[in-house]
């Protein structure tokens, strides 16, 4: 179980193109969410659980909490992304005590072992709902410039993160069930990147890189709701149907999404976390047998109504605390090379 | 058991060095061959194993079609990439079915834990009998191009396959053996890193960062055979001797060869993976006491021609659907950074 | 426990910032000290350990080996790494022997389960006592090159060290205590991280990423002696001040230190594993009820003296083989890129 440590500190690598700001911000992030979240474990209304268990735990938040960041990376200070950070973890905790946790017995039973949910729903929408306050006129006209080696550098990223998302998703799932889960996983993987491929060059022309680094992914996030459920096929279309709307959505929707809703998702989170795991969520009611599908359906909800609402809230606050004087440029906070 | 995954994600890493086409295809190669190999194990040819088990050899199947692909990187379109890992697996398939699973009976029982003959060797010499068809007089005359960081790159990802060997030589090993088979690896890659510095010293006068890269790797490859059955000084002497051998083909042999053979190979895939695997093969025949000389021997004739047999075959298919038209050079196929 | 021969890995990745050069000399240290290491063990002088158990403390040493080396990175020819390697193995054997082991049973129990003191502090000030006899007026001169790359590498590194830490601290403390130990680990890590965030701008006024790269890591260190037996808040304390005097070692002291003792320290050793190391020693005797004080202070003494004693000789012994023409630049022994 402890692998999923290691695929979890990739993850914060992943984030890393946008540079010094954005490793900065991952480390603290983590080192502010970690021991948040075991601590409020701690006081009680929380069903007691082992130390291990608890962290893992704990890096399901902090994993959510980087997507959240995900989509304004780049146009906030760093004392804001601590701020963020503060103001996440509580909202995260209480989505999980009532959707997971079923804390006031009105939901039911919501599957989302991997939390396609809970964890990258929730992160995606948050996010965006944050980014609504916090996306100025210019930040929608300045490009998010990348280069050569910064677009290997996600391909590098994205491939780490792939091969440790099954421990990811089988961390907390019980012993027996894990080689079912961890070869769905590895399926579901195998048919996003496939279909993204495909998607990508059906759709551009060519091919775009960055479109193989972010909806190669797109399975993993989906399977979630059900990798410990669907059969080997199913977690294969599962895969491939992820992998080809994240691709539409990179390539298609995210211009539209920015124009319409005026809002710039740094690292297109809604992409790439938000609809697949939604996806993910309802697929949940086809694959399982016997599923509770007003719980499914009541789960999915709640959790898209705390997230925007907590997230337009948070994005408030923090656009209270002003804004970087250089969007996408950490020279304001950071030393120059000694 | 699932650390064999981590290390094998690592495999790809390091064949990033020829850029976004590279890890594209790397990506789309082991998307295509996991679930091609585990759906075909499902046939009922096979002997029925456990899923995760089944996982690790479609791995292998997976890392041996990596190797093959090493040779010809960076001189065939992705489409082409595509058809190579269908071709491969089935031929990969058949010579594991034959030589491990002795399906037909008259091999009898060939020593290959680690898969220095039917995972290393078999895809050196499918990629380089493949090159065969896919190496043209202009790919003759290109260098292939690497600069600083690229070789810092290939000194990491070759850092990173060292940490990560022994688990993947100890991934089906029982139990009881994990131990001592890990610490032979260990001293075997210990012995061919040195060698790998000395050689290269003596041969060259200065070090040649390339060299490193790969020949300290050619130590895990060799114990392959013999991982769970030398001693730990006999470890060590295979690793030294394969470091040895394999830094003398990267720094004298390769030029000769591709002026002899008229065949570039790509990433050096004969020096690091062909010669050395056949050399550990050959190498199990005085360590292991008792055991079948003729099997040993029938194994690794019979692996390399196949390999040989079906890489020539498969180049000629593959090369039927054109080549690409700037060598190592993405832009044909790939957009320019947004 | 096998997951510290992957954190281990990416130790070396760490110190990777010197170019080729340094790539080299960590692979060779490695190959050079573990089998060395183990051999050594085996002559009947030390207790019989299983093989893994060997293993891994032969990695502690190597570890231990590669912080004695960052300090005189950049400034010795290759030839004088191996005699570093084959110096410091037995030193480091012989203060673990006395001080973990006590052969002469003059010590009495020493609480350093992660390594605090034996592996951080001794190889901090081996190195650095090394560096008296390897540190020219030439080399105060010119500046430690570093570029926005190569920052950016080292946060990567120091991630992955960061959630590697606690396997490595885990790796051999009992089973049961595998939870706890491995959330204290994480917990100090989290106070470090902070704590060299909040460091940094105070007193630099901005952050440097070096002093974010080095000090998150300070609080494992620093919980090294302790990780099995604090409390959870204990860890975040440990943590927050080790990472506190970490940044204020690399911000302040550095410079002036280098000014008064006429040393080099290339990559911060003393401010990074010297004296957090050192710290987490002395934080046992407030940390661990019925600790034998007098043990404590005697271990701590006995490494301190032990490793500079051994420090200076060696240091003396390598300055006679020379000394690089070119200070951290590699191009005299490499070959420039083919």
């Amino acid at each position: 179980m402890a692998m999923l440590l290691i695929g979890f500190g990739f993850l914060m690598v992943f984030v890393r193109k946008y540079g010094r700001s954005a490793l900065t911000a991952t480390f603290l992030l983590v080192s502010i969410s970690l021991p948040m979240y075991m601590s409020m474990k701690g006081l009680g209304i929380f069903e007691a659980k082992g130390e291990i268990e608890q962290l893992i735990l704990a890096e399901f938040g902090a994993a959510s909490l980087l997507i959240a960041a995900g989509a304004i990376l780049g146009r906030i200070r760093m004392i804001q992304y601590i701020i963020l950070g503060l103001l996440f973890i509580p909202f995260y905790m209480f989505n999980e005590l009532i959707v997971i946790g079923d804390y006031f017995h009105f939901v039911g039973k919501v599957a989302d072992t991997g939390g396609s949910i809970v964890i990258h729903a929730f992160g995606a929408l948050f996010g965006i709902a944050a980014a609504v306050s916090l996306t100025t006129q210019e930040d929608m006209e300045i490009p998010i410039e990348s280069d050569a080696t910064t677009d290997k550098y996600s391909v590098l990223g994205s491939m780490v993160l792939w091969v440790f998302w099954p421990s990811f998703c089988a961390a907390l799932v019980p012993i027996e069930a894990i080689p079912h889960t961890v070869v769905n996983v590895f399926i579901a993987l195998c048919g996003s990147t496939i279909a993204a491929y495909v998607a990508s060059v059906l759709i551009r022309g060519k091919v775009s890189i960055a479109d193989i680094a972010n909806a190669a992914l797109a399975g993993g996030v989906a399977i979630g709701a059900t990798c410990d459920f669907a059969s080997h096929p199913q977690a294969m279309i599962i895969g491939v149907i992820a992998g080809a709307i994240s691709t539409i959505g990179f390539a298609i929707l995210q211009n539209k999404q920015q124009r319409i809703h005026k809002i710039v998702d740094t690292c297109g989170v809604s992409n790439l976390h938000g609809i697949p795991g939604i996806f993910g969520g309802l697929a949940a009611i086809v694959v399982i047998d016997g599923i509770d599908i007003y719980a499914q359906l009541k789960g999915i909800t709640i959790t898209v109504f705390i997230a925007v609402l907590a997230g337009l809230l948070c994005g408030k606050v923090i656009s209270l605390f002003g804004k970087t004087k250089d969007v996408y440029d950490d020279s304001a906070e950071f030393l120059a090379n000694e």
